[in-house]
């Protein structure tokens, strides 16, 4: 365990426990008690608030940001700018999860908005969202990947370039998940195999995964290996939960342990645990 | 096995399962949750969105559309109309699930609206709800069914001339549920015995019936049987989460093991499991 | 078992499980499955709501109204006076979880004026938001409680003595609830010393017990023996979810013994397990 992304990823998990950092949500309603208790149990803190007159001073007492399209409205959206703006000044970290972007106009051209005006940190989405955000795309099977844009072992090379580029030109650190994550600064890329094909037989898989990322960039010195933390996190966990489920366990079950999973994951079974290749 | 029914339930949720139809749910805050991962349980894809503006882009790259007014105001009804005219002009199937008919002005009026200014294939509700809407009925008991209007051994053929005249006039199938089930359309009609009371016990067995409603009469020929294979699907995953539980158990873990049940239920299984009376 | 406390809680619960009271939540969608999971499990019916044109009609059929501020928007502080007014006209029973108070100005006024101009029967939140409520304090940790104002063995009068001045001022019965539980009216004040550190690493559990407490007081005689029996329940159920707990379980799990526990709980177990000091 000399390695530095080892370390790193058990360094911040153990500092997000012994540090509680409190994450302000702008999210979905559909995951919404999901990213509440993913927080929870990584060892935040979490607290929601999508009304624009109130969130201004909710998010000046958190120590980041979340912000997730899954259900936007016209009345969440100015909620999101009326936090990021002081969230940015304050220079709290913040997480954008692109829920379904290039699915519609407003959800493409909002997330546009929001990596142009506000100081993101972390983008979190699958790659047919990603791409959309890049421009290069417009079709998505709703907030599913589309099949021409899976990431496979053979596309492993092209898809940390894609990334890598993605990432500068928006200043941010990428998290490209699916089967294989990617995740991406400027100039560094790594591709992690941990997670389960159950994450995808359930909701919130991803959005649980974004809000942890706003605990561990809160409390990460370095935005890129908090994010490979938070992701090898959720990864970890996901095939913990798959390994334990019984004939009769399907989705339902599945979803209670992988939050199960999470609140019992320590720093030093994630440092053994993720599985990785730097790019 | 030779019989119609039977093999009906078994083709269509084999269907489901093989096609993964991708449902658009524009439904409450209460059970949205469990609506999306019941549709992920049975083999759907769900996608959520409630926002005037983003739904018809959204409903338009689905195969069903499903509307249910356990939480209506009034930004959702603009959002039902503008995805539900898309949705209609296309041809994609309706669900309207009339959460709380009868129990206020605004439920009982934006339902009816639906019924006559969309396309509408199925309704799913409670007798005390469809009574409701077929103008026969004003008293309910907040979202659950009037003592009166339980369906009963003895009031079986009464049940189904009802649900005949109903589905006839507005032109739809209808899913009468409660202890026994009755589905119709205008020339056929069925009581289902499937079934377990902690489905009452639970938030959102209904809602959930709903939006799986909406992915069998996508890939469905007949949206009566369809309808009827959606019915039993939940009702046989209730009896079969009811026979898991444990003596601590309670609707917590009742919750969960439907999901289950419903995501392990195969074609097979519903066709032997599936408990009918042809009226 | 001839102690007034415990034959009273055990009462309280009975009739709540005899006679199902229906009631009225207007709550924060992080929580809304849960209270709505938790009132059928303690044997009541939820009815949830938030249009200010739909739910005084909505709230006229129920026994009792849970007003939960927790995601706080301007369209459901309309709802909450318009459901309020007729509440507190027609003398149900109100029950205020102020979530958040201190930690915005939006939430300490909305939390004052509902108090002001409704006919408040029972506030239910830690101490940090009732210290914001009577004027004593602004700061709070988002929506946890400070370290400061956490109740003590050795601050229990001091407690008991702040807790009996604002229900006289407030004219509510006040549940200040955590580790040790407080509750008082003008003249009465207890502690109660069941629960569960894991109650804190769920979101929801102040939520279900506030929502629950509307069931409790929509049945009991006297409003500050109904707020402890559901105080008393959920602290019981608490500490029993916890005891189940296996080794691979975190708050999933135990979100859902929770539930299970409440389902479970009969008045004669409560009666016998409340442990409690009159103070």
């Amino acid at each position: 365990m000399n390695n530095t992304m080892n370390n790193q990823v058990k360094t911040v998990l153990d500092q997000v426990r012994s540090s509680t950092p409190l994450v302000h949500n702008i999210t979905n309603n559909v995951t919404i008690n999901d990213c509440a208790n993913a927080l929870l149990a990584i060892g935040g803190s979490p607290i929601m608030g999508d009304e624009a007159q109130d969130v201004a001073e909710i998010t000046r007492i958190c120590d980041a940001l979340v912000i997730n399209i899954g259900t936007l409205c016209k009345t969440t959206i100015d909620a999101m700018f009326a936090a990021g703006k002081p969230a940015t000044e304050l220079g709290h970290p913040i997480v954008l999860d692109p829920v379904g972007a290039g699915a519609s106009t407003m959800r493409t051209t909002t997330s546009a908005r929001i990596l142009e005006e506000l100081g993101v940190s972390v983008v979190r989405g699958n790659m047919s969202e990603i791409k959309a955000l890049a421009g290069g795309s417009t079709t998505t099977r709703g907030v599913d990947v589309c099949e021409d844009d899976v990431v496979t072992k053979d596309s492993l090379a092209e898809a940390a370039a894609f990334a890598k580029t993605f990432a500068q030109s928006a200043g941010v650190v990428v998290a490209i998940t699916g089967a294989i994550d990617i995740i991406a600064d400027a100039h560094r890329a790594v591709a992690l195999f941990n997670g389960s094909p159950m994450q995808g037989r359930i909701t919130g898989a991803g959005c649980m995964l974004s809000s942890i990322t706003g605990a561990f960039v809160a409390v990460g010195d370095d935005p890129y290996y908090a994010t490979v933390a938070a992701v090898a996190s959720m990864g970890l966990a996901g095939e913990q939960a798959e390994s334990r489920m019984g004939e009769l366990d399907g989705n339902g079950s599945y979803r209670t342990y992988l939050l199960d999973a999470l609140f019992n994951l320590t720093g030093d079974v994630l440092a053994q645990g993720i599985r990785f290749e730097e790019l």
